[in-house]
């Protein structure tokens, strides 16, 4: 797997994960570690609400799609930094049984003014279930390690 | 503790949170599941890197936030219910053995024009460390019920 530095990376590029299937165990267990809602730990309440249906934490789905990016063929050299969100959203309940991947996009690339040695990437990343709808969209800004600049 | 209805919110209003402790254990559980960078993982690795020291994963902290959320005074009608966010970021890394806790303001509330049965609230919720600096700042906004409309 090829490490990609600031420079490497230009707007309109695209890169995809594996695949990773919702288990209705981890949905509960992480829910009641951190997101201990009704509609996230029991079937009979959930059906009575606005899900109408168990559906993961929105955070649990967070998660998992970071678990994803981490082994996606997307690897920034430094690894994946945060640096600022500029959307996240869940446009569809993620359920038990469902399969994720993610369709990852470059929208941009910045160098940072202040250090040569560094630069930020705005990545636009949708995690999509098993017919392709999206259940996440999150555009995050990463920072990026450039390459030793050429001196002189 | 009182559940509040849209009516019941307005611009200004603050709540908070009871305090939660980061474990250590917890911060490398977490990244071994879905964010197993080295810099969550490993506290020799995570002194080579930016970090300078272990660092719990952002995910992590957004997650260990909603679990602070749930338990605290902040109690809408019909439950926590992300509809999109406008900022999610991370000032500062948190550290094993800080301790969160939330301030909650309540900075817009706005109908539903299609349906007067809900509405939405745009809360800022900032998780602070013992030292009271701020580790998460985030935007978002949630679904909530209205209370039934008065008829005729």
């Amino acid at each position: 797997m090829n490490v990609l530095y600031l420079e490497d990376f230009a707007v309109g590029q695209t890169f995809s994960s594996g695949r990773m299937r919702v288990d209705v165990q981890e949905i509960k267990t992480f829910a009641a570690q951190y997101d201990p809602q009704p509609f996230h730990l029991d079937e009979e309440a959930a059906q009575k609400s606005i899900f109408r249906g168990l559906a993961a934490s929105g955070w649990h789905t967070a998660a998992m799609t970071m678990r994803l990016l981490v082994g996606s063929d997307f690897q920034p050299a430094g690894g994946l930094i945060g640096a600022g969100m500029d959307e996240l959203n869940w446009p569809k309940p993620v359920r038990p049984g469902d399969e994720l991947h993610l369709k990852i996009e470059i929208v941009g690339v910045r160098p940072s003014k202040s250090r040569p040695s560094q630069g930020f990437i705005k990545v636009r990343t949708t995690t999509l279930n098993q017919n392709d709808e999206p259940v996440q969209i999150f555009v995050g800004n990463l920072l990026v390690i450039a390459r030793l600049p050429a001196s002189g």
